[in-house]
């Protein structure tokens, strides 16, 4: 099966979720709109092709099935790549998390977005730096001390006992926020120390050491979700 | 099997979606938290139990399997409750939808909420203005032009051809929509004549409108998702 990704061809952003799971598991694949341009998204975005309609990218077409939403692509991967461990609860349990994790990066993207999705960063500046301290003093913890206790845990170390595309988002979403908000990162840094080992260990893996270093690997920047703005982050020392 | 759901006991919230579905089907279930309090939900939180560690609520206990975020839920119970039609790409039609009703939820809760989680609206009035003026132009054409049309394609009609949950949770996102911003409704109420269609029938379904007149059908206040400030609506003719 090969299978073809939709995504915008200029960002990591949602789209790179799924590429790391392809990557990793050396699946054939191809990132259409890096081949073709983004207008070969288009048809699908109007309703002109067959099968679900996405809302937006990412999707996947696999044989005549398209499939949208990062989280239910990787839910239809995990399987077919060895990306999780078998089973209904590890299954489950992986979804979940996966859109835990979406739910982060929707906060992650609103930081600099936090008054109209359809405008310029510039237009909401003031604002930005305002839901960036709360998203920084508050959210940040939380989420991040919520997926290193997942990862403390014995249930949750047990259900996903094995490499799983949950491991590889995790690695994206820590390697994000190290280019986004890099002195919030360094001052999380001891609290973190599971979630720092596994973004080590999976970086090492040789399909994703070739992956990050190819120029398949679309560079951070601030067109995508993960943006670095300093005056978002908090002041350094 | 007796599903116990675990929701805030005061809100219709993201349990919402689940509360329909078990109504709906008539399942046999217990609202935990509003037959022993919110306090009930914390040793989960706390990761004082055993299985998967939610984040937050909803989560649902089917026998020792412990299950967190709404779509997940769903994904779950939709195969037990005949909530969803046969086959793969049924299952992940519905799972990408409620990932996207998901997705507008998130977008409904930042129109009163744009600068941070953790505060209280009367912090943050005049950013929702602007956050509420962007969404109700931008935003709710988007979302519901999209539903509307993939009740109206074929395709979407041939994999969602049986009730299914997500007529249950399009059902919830129209009453809260229609609760939150009137005038923005009325004046797109020509535009998604399938979705008013989708609406009426569900609520006319027997266990549903046997749910809604009953009081386990919490009314829609100002500490949900779906909150009424008529500030943050367009003004009415």
């Amino acid at each position: 099966m090969r299978y073809e990704l939709y995504y915008w061809s200029t960002i990591q952003g949602r789209g790179e979720y799924v590429r790391l799971a392809l990557e990793d598991a050396g699946a054939d694949y191809i990132d259409v709109a890096r081949e073709r341009g983004d207008k070969a998204i288009m048809p699908f975005l109007r309703g002109k092709q067959e099968g679900a309609l996405p809302f937006a990218p990412p999707f996947l077409k696999a044989g005549r099935l398209v499939i949208a939403q990062t989280a239910t692509i990787l839910a239809y991967l995990g399987p077919r790549l060895g990306l999780v461990p078998g089973g209904q609860s590890a299954e489950m349990y992986a979804q979940q998390l996966q859109l835990t994790i979406a739910d982060f990066v929707v906060e992650i993207h609103d930081t600099h977005h936090p008054l109209a999705v359809d405008q310029y960063y510039e237009q909401q500046r003031a604002a930005a730096r305002k839901r960036s301290q709360a998203f920084r003093e508050e959210r940040v913890p939380k989420f991040l001390g919520y997926f290193e206790q997942v990862l403390e845990r014995g249930n949750g170390r047990q259900a996903l006992s094995r490499h799983s595309y949950v491991d590889l988002s995790l690695f994206q979403l820590i390697s994000g926020l190290d280019y986004t908000f890099p002195n919030t990162m360094r001052r999380m840094q001891k609290r973190i120390p599971r979630l720092r080992a596994l973004a080590e260990r999976i970086a090492e893996r040789p399909n994703m050491a070739a992956y990050l270093a190819s120029p398949r690997r679309i560079a951070f920047n601030e067109e995508g979700i993960f943006r670095h703005y300093a005056e978002l982050d908090r002041p350094g020392r």
